[in-house]
C-alpha cells in the first residue's frame, strides 16, 4: 500500500533554478519520507526571489500537511527563506537565543561572530530554531495555521540537511502516516540489476502495493544493487511481519538461483539515509575483519587512494586497516612493493601478474617491517580517457587479493574486469569491486563477480 | 542583467516524485536555457497523476512563456502527459500520421508495432508531434493560447530528451530571449563565504540585475567558494564586455583586501556542467605542476588516500603525481616514511612535528629510491567521531607541505586546522585544504588559509 499522507518538497536557490547545481536533496527527502509512510506529491525548485519563495511555500502548504524546504538560510543578501516565511505567515522575525549562542560558539576562535551572520539566528516568532551541528545555519520549524501545514526549513548542504531531517522532520512525518510502513534494504554485490530483477520476477510487480502486498524495488549504483522491500500494515508488528516474510521470499529466490552469497548487508530503513549505500560495502568488510581479528592493506594504482579512502570513511577502520601505497607510477610499484621491472616490461602494469605481485609484495614488505597484515588488495587499470588499446581497452582493471596463511604462506588471485563509463565511474566500480572481492574471500564464497572476464590464481 | 524571458520546467513520474530516481533533466534543461538567455523561474516534479500533471502545466503556463516538460510519454497506463495536455487545453487527441510511421519503422523487424504503443502517436489536434530518433516516444509541441505559453513535452530518458531539446526547444527559446546572457565562475579557496561576501559587498546586491548591471552570487562547498558572475546585453559582444568588466571589479576588490591570491580558476559557463567544481582545485594544482615540470607525492593518515584520489581524478595527473603512502597506523608512519617513534610518543601522530616529519620522510625516501618528487603533502588528524580530546578536539587536522629545492635542501611547513562537521566533512575539507596549501606554495602566495589556527615552519 502506497502511503496516502502527503508532503511537498521545496528547493531554493538560483544555482538550482538556473541549472548550475544538481539538486540531490529533493530525491533524498522524498525517498526518506516514503519510507516513513508519507508520499511526496510535488517537488518544486525556485530562485532566490522573495515573492517566488513565499508563493511556493503557500501553494505547497495548501497541497500537503508537511512542507520540507532546503536552502536560502545562509548569511548573505540572496538568502531569503527567513523573510519569505515571515511574509507568508504575516509574522515578525525574532532573534533566537539558542541560535545566537550556537553561532557564537561556532565562530569562537575564528575572530568572533561576524555581524553578517547574525541574520541566521532569525526565525518567525511562532516558530522554532532547529539546531545544526554541522554548519552555521540553524533550521526553522513553523506551523502555517491557515493552510494546516507544518513547514520545516533546512540548510542546503546535504551533510548538514540529512542529520537535521532525521532529528526533526522524521519524527513529525511519522505522526502523519496512516498506517505503519517499514522498509528494509538488502544490499548485494556480484550480480547485475537486470539479472536480479529476473530472479525476483513477480515480487517486483508495481501493483502489489495496491493489493496490500510488500513491494520490492531495486536500485543500482556502481555494482551495488540494493533491493528495497517495503511493507505497510495497521501497526508496527504487522508491518514488520510482512517485511520479514518478504525478505525471506527474496532470499529464497536468490538461494534457488545459487546467488544467496551476493547479499552483504540487510538494513532497516528507520533512520539515516535510505540512500546511504555508498559506504555499506566498506562497512561490511571492516566488520567481517574485526570479527576475525584480521587486518589488511592496499596497493592502489588507477584508484590513486580511493580504496583506502572508502575504507577509512568507516569510523574505527583503524582496527583493521593498516594503510598502504599509492603506486601511481611504475617506479613506485617497483621501489615500494617490489614489483619486478621485468613483470612490467613483459606484461605491463595493467596485468594479472602485476596485480598479484603488488599484493604479494605488500604483504612481504609489511612482514619485513614487523607490521601484521593478513590480506592485501591491489588495483591496477586504465581509467581513461586515454591509454587504452585494442588489447587493453579503457576500463580494463585488474584487481588482486592475497592472504597470508597462519604458517606464513601467501596465496592470492587477480581478476580482470572491463568497466564501462567515464574515468570517475571506472574508478568507483574498481573500488567497489576490490571491496567486493575481499568480502567474497572472507566469506569463503566462490563465485564469479559481476562482469569478470578472466582470473589468475596463485 | 539576468535574463527576463521566463521558462518553467516540469518533470513527470512516480519514480521521481517518490524519490526512487534522481532527476537530472531539469538541471540540464535549466542550464541550457540560461545559456540561451532564458531564465528558468521554477522546476516542478509531480507524480503520474492526471490531475496533478494538468494543474502543474496550467500553473506553469501562467508563470512562463515556455514550459518544458519531460516524462510520461511512454506506452503504459501510467503515462498520462498526453491526456493531461488534452484536458488542460480542452482539445481532442488525434493520431499523428508521421508519428505512427515512425513507430512502425521503429518496430519493423521487431515483430511489428505492438497495439499498446499506438497511443504514443496521439497529440492534441492543435499541436505537433516532435520526432524522436532515439526512442519510441515522439515529443509534443502545443500552444496554450489562453495562458500564452508554448509547451514542449519531451521523453524522460536523457539520451532521447537532449537531442530533441536542441532541435525543437532551443530555436524557440532563442526567439524569447531579450538579449544575450553570459556567465562566468571565479573559483576561490582560502576565505570563508561570508568574508568574501563582505569584500564583494554591493556587487552582490540582488537588484543589480533589474538595473541592467551584472549580478554576482556565491556558493560554497567544502572550502571552495565560487563567485558566479552573470551579465546580459543586447548582443554577445556587449554581454561579454559587461562580464569582463564585472570580473575585473571582483578581482580589484579582492586585491584591495589582499585576497587576490584566492582565485584559482575562472571558467566561462557556456555549455553543460557549470556545477562541476568538485575537481577544479585538483585540476589547477595538476596544471600548475605540469607547467613547472614538477611532481609531488602524498602521505595520508586521516584521509586514507583521498588526496591521491582527488588528484588522480584528473586525467593526465600521472605527469605530476608520483603516488604516496596511506600511513593509517603509527607503525606505517614509522616504517614507511621514517617518522621517529619519539616524535609520535612526545607530540602524538596529530601534531605539526609529525606532519612535517611525514613530508620530509617522504621526500627523502623517494630520493633514496631514485624517484624524483619536488613536493610532498601530508595530512594527519582526528576525523572522529571518537578520538578527540580537550587539547585536540575532533576535527583537528595538521596539514604539511614540503618542497625540495634544486640544491636538495628540503623546506616545509605544517598548519593546524579545526574543521567542523562529521567524519566525511572533516576529511573532505582536509583534502581541499591540502590541495589549497600546495597551490598557495606553488603560486608563491603567503596568506593564512581559511580557519588556520597555528603554523610551524622549517
Amino acid at each position: 500500500m502506497a502511503p496516502r499522507a502527503a508532503a511537498a518538497i521545496l528547493s531554493i536557490g538560483d544555482e538550482l533554478a538556473l541549472g548550475q547545481t544538481l539538486d540531490t536533496n529533493s530525491r533524498w527527502i522524498a525517498d526518506r519520507l516514503f519510507s516513513l509512510g508519507v508520499r511526496a506529491v510535488e517537488h518544486a525548485t525556485v530562485s532566490d526571489d522573495l515573492g517566488d519563495i513565499r508563493d511556493a511555500l503557500g501553494r505547497l502548504g495548501e497541497r500537503a500537511g508537511l512542507v520540507v524546504c532546503t536552502g536560502g538560510l545562509g548569511p548573505t543578501a540572496d538568502d531569503l527563506t527567513r523573510q519569505a516565511l515571515a511574509t507568508l505567515l504575516g509574522a515578525a522575525l525574532v532573534e533566537d537565543g539558542d541560535a545566537i549562542e550556537h553561532l557564537e560558539r561556532w565562530f569562537a576562535g575564528r575572530g568572533g561572530l561576524p555581524s553578517i551572520n547574525r541574520v541566521q539566528a532569525l526565525r518567525p516568532a511562532s516558530g522554532a530554531a532547529l539546531e545544526n551541528p554541522n554548519g552555521t545555519a540553524p533550521g526553522i520549524r513553523v506551523r502555517d495555521e491557515r493552510r494546516g501545514a507544518e513547514i520545516f526549513c533546512l540548510p542546503g548542504p546535504p551533510h548538514e540537511m540529512r542529520p537535521m531531517f532525521e532529528r526533526f522532520v522524521a519524527p513529525f512525518a511519522g505522526t502523519l502516516a496512516d498506517g505503519v510502513t517499514r522498509a528494509r534494504l538488502l544490499m548485494t554485490f556480484g550480480l547485475g540489476e537486470s539479472k536480479l530483477a529476473e530472479i525476483l520476477d513477480d515480487l517486483m510487480d508495481r501493483d502489489r502495493g495496491a493489493r496490500g502486498l510488500p513491494v520490492v524495488g531495486t536500485t543500482a549504483s556502481l555494482g551495488v544493487v540494493t533491493c528495497r522491500i517495503r511493507a505497510t500494515g495497521p501497526d508496527a508488528d504487522s508491518a514488520t511481519a510482512a517485511l520479514n516474510n518478504a525478505e525471506r521470499e527474496v532470499r529464497e529466490r536468490l538461494e534457488a538461483s545459487n546467488a544467496g552469497g551476493i547479499v552483504f548487508a540487510a538494513r532497516d530503513v528507520t533512520q539515516s539515509g535510505a540512500g546511504e549505500t555508498k559506504e555499506a560495502l566498506a562497512q561490511t568488510v571492516v566488520e567481517m575483519l574485526r570479527d576475525r581479528g584480521e587486518r589488511f592493506a592496499v596497493v592502489e594504482s588507477c584508484t590513486g587512494g580511493l580504496v583506502g579512502g572508502a575504507v577509512t570513511a568507516i569510523a574505527g577502520s583503524s582496527d583493521v586497516f593498516v594503510g598502504g601505497w599509492q603506486t601511481y607510477s611504475n617506479d613506485m610499484k617497483n621501489a615500494m612493493v617490489g614489483v619486478p621491472d621485468e613483470v612490467i616490461a613483459e606484461h605491463g602494469a595493467v596485468s594479472g601478474v602485476c596485480a598479484r605481485a603488488m599484493t604479494r609484495g605488500a604483504l612481504e614488505r609489511l612482514a619485513a617491517s614487523g607490521i601484521r597484515a593478513d590480506h592485501a588488495l591491489s588495483v591496477t587499470g586504465i581509467a581513461g580517457p586515454g591509454g587504452g588499446s585494442d588489447d587493453k581497452p579503457v576500463g580494463t582493471v585488474w584487481i588482486g587479493c592475497a592472504s597470508r596463511k597462519p604458517e606464513g604462506v601467501i596465496s592470492g588471485e587477480a581478476r580482470r574486469f572491463v568497466f564501462k563509463g567515464g574515468r570517475g565511474a571506472i574508478r568507483s566500480w574498481s573500488v567497489n569491486t576490490a571491496l567486493g572481492l575481499l568480502r567474497l574471500r572472507l566469506a569463503g564464497t566462490e563465485m564469479m563477480l559481476l562482469g569478470e572476464q578472466e582470473r589468475e590464481l596463485d
